[in-house]
């Protein structure tokens, strides 16, 4: 392409010069949208052009859309896509990729206030919400009715069902209850033109026609714009009893978490510590981990009066395993014991900077991932504390570094390579549960391979031929 | 487009004469495949015309190739694609929507012979198969590991994996334990112009990229065609027992269902079976059944020595219900109660043609979806024994007519239609498990509506841009 004739619209350079076009969007989408809608005020703007990710810098935006609803999100696409200006779809910005990040000249389209829950059916167990209640409140809702929404990402306070949708979040109990994606039946979507789809169902099955449902779940808003979703719930589970487990290294806790998962049951949470973590989680709070410890599994049940059974279960495997195991007797004690790896991320925080990764492996070789991380972390002259979602096999290194100082950011952005292409090495994946936005898109590049990546691309250029939505995140489209 | 200058490849009227492109594509492929692989034998290629569709009449294929492995299937489409020729994709030939029916001209790709088991892992609960291996001997292959895997269509011991992937096939435990789609994490497909694509992942998490994995499921081969497939296992189940319930009406025992299924713990199966179903199951052999039942349940629990009292709570459900239930002491008992259910096809046979509909409905709606299929009955004068997965809300309904009476066929395929209509009316979809194929093909038009099906069509052509897989099934692409 001659980029003298037809100059590309998502021009990643901060201060490039904004389009003709995108004036003359944003002059028609005022008339078009809501009074308060339309936000062109610059420190607004400034504060809502990034999400959370490190080594991912934003673009300048030049507006954000508050959108009320569908017809709103539609009004914009359809204005956006005439006038070809990019759109960054936005809720809570808890995203850790980049994925929310504004490119230069776009306009931000947050659906934030779409916040209502619009159905929660008891008997069939199913729940209609706009795409920017928050996960804690929606959960809190259905829990008021006696049912279940597992799906709990740590920033389940404040991301929304929609951004959990888009990024197709995980959390602490997928072990036992899967992804967010495994209960999304179906959603209202807008598309890259403005046109509004209804996709999937309401039914416990279906099989009309291909899965589009879950070809926009995770697709981080670069096929489309998620504004409603029919969510399946599940009746409420029991209040979850706790065990600890402490080990001498990080290979006999891995041998404890497959010795366990083998059971026909699934804890409803399995987590990992490793001994750097325990260190920074200790440093900041004591809980009298033992010195000694080379890792720490916690392990939750959530079946009531079964519970004290599956944690002996747990407390057997570990044993057989050289770790030393101590079960809770009551939920408050179970939710000290937890706290330890709440803690995580407040710890993380007051010791300074650090790039989260998200490396997911086949359970059987978390074991050699984690050692592979120490001495990544050795080899790069970085720390790398670790927690991983053990029962999954996914790993959250967290690689630190001081953001003042250049060459250890280098470091740490290469250690976080270098974990990457571990995992990949292990016949894992780049990322269990964050996503890729910007941060990850060269490492997806790999882990796709030249005919992944062509149908990547085929598949956004059908659904969006002018690459407006997100221009850049997950994919790029070379011109 | 002009038919005179570019005539469409895949036309559907029997005896189209074969487009000169075939007979080069054949001689090629001859060179190309291994001795034996390309079968024109017009006998084999008769036996090989269709599936169990009824009304969906298939077309004269001009060769079938019984693919050894990848390659052969990369090199038949490499070669389909050059000259134009539609290829459709085959394995057991067990499926009720046309979506193996040959078109004409067409080159049927049989993977049926790829039927190797590559790898099952016990410590990640994972296998890896070709897309021939037939689901019952996997099965049971898994469990000799102490391993079990769920998806349990009524065709299992004949149906592949393949074919249930291709068609996210489902059966009488997905009620707790999800569809064929649920179990699938990756798979190596080739697409239209032969390249082969690795697409999800051997891990229990993961979210590099759009979820084209799961936009292959159910394509019923329009897509691509799967040779390989990496499937999740668990640990083995408990050995099932079993209740029956007998409810004085369907409004009743669906009541039970809704009351059973808002409890904690999900039943391994839970089935009904209408009044008109019992009496054909009855008339093939007596098991006893009350002749005042209006309805039955059937329940399964496989979780071992908890199963005792899930089938009490069952029994407490159907008594608040107004039914009465039986609960076996012992899994040859339980077999016993379950042989009702699980003459039903045998049954039916017996009793001469039907079309086999499967509608799926919001669980709270199933008993006005069994009344009124009873009305449609009535109203177009044939008998539609009704059985469900009832834990799903998924209705098989039988449309019985004579095959030699052309004005009762045609009064059964409206019926047939008019039970989608009432499903989708209900709020929910033409088809639960079975597909589209080409059987459907016309109202999935209307369950997905203008936007769904444009959405399908620019998926179908990024994937197919010459329409040769599977062409016509599932979406037709106007010219």
């Amino acid at each position: 392409m001659d980029a003298g004739t037809d100059p590309p619209r998502a021009a990643q350079h901060p201060d490039a010069p904004r389009e003709a076009g995108t004036g003359a969007a944003l002059a028609e989408l005022a008339g078009l949208l809501p009074e308060g809608a339309l936000v062109t005020d610059p420190d607004v703007l400034e504060a809502h052009r990034g999400d959370r990710a490190h080594f991912s810098t934003p673009g300048v935006p030049a507006a954000l859309v508050r959108a009320r609803g569908t017809e709103d999100v539609s009004a914009v696409l359809r204005v956006a896509a005439r006038h070809r200006v990019p759109v960054v779809p936005q809720a809570a910005r808890t995203g850790l990729a980049g994925g929310a990040n504004a490119v230069d000249g776009c306009v931000l389209l947050s659906v934030e206030r779409m916040n209502r829950i619009l159905d929660i059916d008891t008997v069939d167990q199913v729940a209609v919400v706009e795409a920017g209640v928050v996960n804690a409140e929606f959960s809190r809702a259905v829990a008021r009715h006696g049912l279940f929404y597992p799906p709990d990402p740590s920033s389940w306070e404040m991301s929304t069902l929609g951004g959990n949708a888009a990024t197709n979040a995980g959390g602490l109990c997928c072990v036992k209850y899967g992804v967010t994606g495994d209960f999304v039946r179906g959603m209202t979507v807008v598309l890259a033109g403005g046109e509004v789809l209804h996709t999937g169902r309401r039914t416990a099955k279906g099989v009309a026609g291909y899965d589009l449902t879950h070809l926009f779940v995770g697709s981080e808003g670069t096929l489309g714009v998620i504004t409603e979703l029919v969510l399946a719930l599940r009746p409420a589970a029991g209040t979850p009893l706790t065990a600890v487990g402490f080990f001498p290294t990080t290979a006999a806790a891995c041998a404890a978490v497959s010795d366990y998962m083998a059971d026909g049951t699934r804890p409803s949470l399995l987590e990992l510590m490793d001994r750097p973590i325990i260190d920074v989680v200790s440093s900041y709070r004591d809980l009298g981990f033992p010195p000694d410890a080379g890792a720490v599994l916690i392990a939750q049940s959530d079946r009531g009066d079964l519970a004290p059974g599956d944690l002996k279960r747990f407390a057997a495997a570990a044993e057989r395993c050289g770790g030393d195991t101590l079960v809770s007797g009551d939920p408050a004690e179970a939710e000290m014991l937890l706290a330890a790896r709440r803690l995580v991320g407040t710890a993380m925080e007051s010791v300074g900077s650090y790039l989260a990764d998200d490396v997911c492996v086949p359970r059987g070789r978390l074991a050699e991932l984690v050692e592979g991380v120490a001495a990544i972390a050795e080899r790069h002259g970085v720390r790398i504390p670790c927690v991983a979602h053990a029962g999954d096999g996914n790993l959250h290194p967290h690689v630190m570094f001081d953001p003042a100082d250049e060459e250890e950011a280098a470091r740490a952005h290469r250690a976080f390579g270098a974990v990457m292409d571990l995992g990949l090495d292990l016949g894992g994946t780049i990322t269990g549960e964050h996503g890729v936005g910007s941060l990850k898109r060269d490492w997806l590049a790999k882990e796709l391979g030249p005919v992944g990546l062509r149908v990547h691309r085929d598949v956004k250029r059908a659904l969006d031929p002018y690459n407006i939505l997100n221009p850049g995140k997950v994919v790029d489209l070379p011109g």
